[in-house]
Order: C-alpha cells, then structure tokens, then sequence
C-alpha cells in the first residue's frame, strides 16, 4: 500500500512536470497550455476539498442531501468529468463560451456518474462490477443513498443507520433499508433529473458535440460496472 | 491524520502552481524560474525514490551501510539541503559550475544532518529534541546506526537486532547494543567526515559562501534538536 501512495504521488508529480515542460518547450502553444494548467490546478484543489469534506462526513451521524452531493461533485463531478473537459477545451483553443457551456453538460453528467457508482457499490453484481458489494456501507460512508434514506425512515429506521452503517454484519439490513424506505428509487430519481439536464446541456452544444458526448454520457450514467 | 495528508497534498500542489504562475506572469525571469523549476521536478522524483527504498528496507532483515546511506541521500540530502539550494541558485542566474560546486558542499551536509538526525532519535533528550527517545527503534527503521550495528556485532547480538528491533520492549536493549558494539562511534566518525568533507567544498565556494553557508553547516550538524 506505501509503494501504491508513492506511485501515485508520482504520477501527480509528473503530470505537473509533464504540462509545465510542454509550456517552456513549446512558445506557441505556451497560452493555450497555460490556460489548461489552470484547469489543472483548479482541480487538483478541488479534489481535495472533496475528499476532506468527504472524511469529515465519515464522522458525523447523519448526512443531508446537500452535504452528499457536494462531496460528489468536488470529489467526483469535478475531477471526473468538468476539469478533465475544460483542460481539453482550453488546450485546444476554447474561449469562456465553450467552457461554461461544457460545465452544464460536465457537473450533472458527472453527478450522475458518482451516484450510478453509489447504486451499484450497494446492489451490484461483484462478478460485473469486480468489486464486493456493501463496501461503502461496511465503511460507514455518507453516500447519497445514506442521505435519501435519512428522509423518509421512522426512528427503528434511524436507530438501524446508527447501529448498523459502518459494520459488515450490518451490510444487509441497511441495504433492505435503502431499498424498502424508498431512497434506493429516489436516487434513481436523482440520476435520471441530472442526465436529463446533462442531455439538454448537450443539445444545446449543438449536433457535432452531441456525437462525442452523446455515447459518452451514456456510458457514464447506463452502466452494469 | 487524514486531514493532515491531504493538506500536505495541497500544500505540494500549491507549490507547483505558484512556481508555473510566475513562469507565465515573469517573462523576463521565466528563463531562471524555469530553470529553478527543474530542481525543484528532480527533487520531488528523488524523495518518492528515497521513501520507497526506506519502506521496501524495512521489509527485509539486515541493511548494508550503503543501502542505508543511499536512502539518507535521496530521502533527505537532495530534499532537505542540495536541491533547495539549487532552486535558490537557479533563480538568481547560477550557470553550472556553482551549481555542481553546491552539490559538493550540500550532499556530506545533508547525510551529516540526517545521520544527527538518526543519533538524536535514539540517544537524544526528549525533553530537548522535543520527540520520543528510541522512535526509529521502535518502528524497526534500517538506519545507518542499524547498518553500523550489523558489521561488528557477533550472532548474540545479530540474533538481539533480528528480535528486539522493531518492538517498544527491544528499545533499550538495541540502543545498548549501538552503544556497546561501537556502532554510535562509527556514525559519529561518519558525520566528521561528511562535515570535513562539507567544510572543504565550502572553502572551494571561497570567502562569501563561507559567510553564508558555515553557520548552516553547524546548525545542521551539532545540534541537540
């Protein structure tokens, strides 16, 4: 697990050393790589906001739809999907237009994304999607799905979350309390509003963007793994 | 503790970000800022190299005074003293000559810092370095005492080294051993030869360097903390 952290700090390092290279090396493309850099940046700091909101959640009781879905989209929307386009969009020559036009599509796509990833970490098949299933219940993790059930359960309900989110034996029955208390659809709910928000983003891009991001939006959010 | 890693993350990444900012903002320095910008690349490669090679040697069972040396420079020489000061000297103009002439000065200072370093962590005051007395021991750190300790011990004191280092029972057992084998006068010899050797390249450096870098040398080396 330590030479795992190294790697990847290394391979952070890299990306830093690779893009700035590109910029003393290349004169010409030096403003347009410099514009990339800041997207770069940008997201490099987001994501560790996520991620720290992220582990402050893990200590807190209870979690609200607005919490879990921030971490989402610092941790996930950003990273994922926003920065990794914006950083496309500025190397190839794009001016403000293009990029606010391309979060519309990127933040709920991205959202989306992280909430199928949510759904199937608690219902999906381990042999599709290679990893153990309940693992972010096992963990205690304030997912969406943990927010949306918070809603709508009574006190056994809650006094379950409280006992049995964060442990494996409890890995079944917080699962059955997702589904029957209703947030299992809810978040089903969610996902469909942000792609369709995501789909009209793209429509309003116009037919030539619709060809790339149209297959690659429904790979991110239609997904069995 | 995960907070704390995700600031020096941030912290890192800042760094970056700041160092390419001027490069884009100071055309007239950016030749320098870039050139500083290559040290400070080097420098954050050699210190992921030198943490692997510390955590890959504390999986085995014995460390060759090379070995641990190779770790003390690349973990601590180049990161702690030689690469600073090539950034500084890289942003004030220095070509190559004074470049390699710090090299020669920073690299005895700097494994003579870090090998201080290793001595006050097992038979400095806690009261004064301000951290527990016998850490490294307790860890099973291969330091350079530990490589010291395997030359002239006999299979008693091998067989000590093999059980006792690595646990809080072992701890003043081992620190005897380091003691009484000769260990601790070996790397006290190795810090005077890393300071000779630092002070003569200093000298090389001529009067000014003297001026700016012999009280570094000394707070490095003989200190209590």
């Amino acid at each position: 697990m330590s030479a795992a952290v190294l790697i990847g700090d290394l391979m952070l390092s890299w990306c830093d050393e690779m893009l700035t290279t590109a910029i003393l090396d290349s004169p010409s493309m030096s403003e347009h790589i410099g514009r990339a850099r800041t997207y770069f940046d940008l997201c490099k700091t987001e994501v560790v906001a996520g991620q720290f909101l992220d582990v402050v959640g893990q200590t807190r009781q209870t979690v609200s739809w607005d919490e879990a879905m921030t971490v989402v989209r610092y941790k996930s929307a950003k990273y994922t999907v926003e920065r990794p386009l914006h950083i496309g969009a500025a190397l190839a020559g794009a001016d403000d237009q293009p990029i606010d036009a391309l979060s519309a599509v990127a933040l709920p796509l991205g959202e989306a994304f992280q909430l199928r990833d949510d759904v199937l970490g608690v219902f999906g098949d381990p042999a599709v999607t290679g990893k153990p299933a309940g693992d972010d219940l096992r963990e205690g993790k304030r997912t969406v799905l943990i927010a949306r059930a918070h809603e709508p359960t009574d006190d056994a309900g809650r006094q379950l979350l409280r006992d049995s989110l964060g442990t494996a034996e409890g890995v079944p029955a917080v699962a059955d309390l997702i589904r029957s208390c209703g947030a299992l659809e809810a978040v089903e709910h969610d996902i469909s509003a942000l792609e369709a928000a995501a789909d009209a983003a793209i429509d309003a891009l116009g037919p030539a963007a619709r060809d790339v991001l149209g297959p690659l939006a429904l790979t991110a959010t239609r997904r069995s793994r």
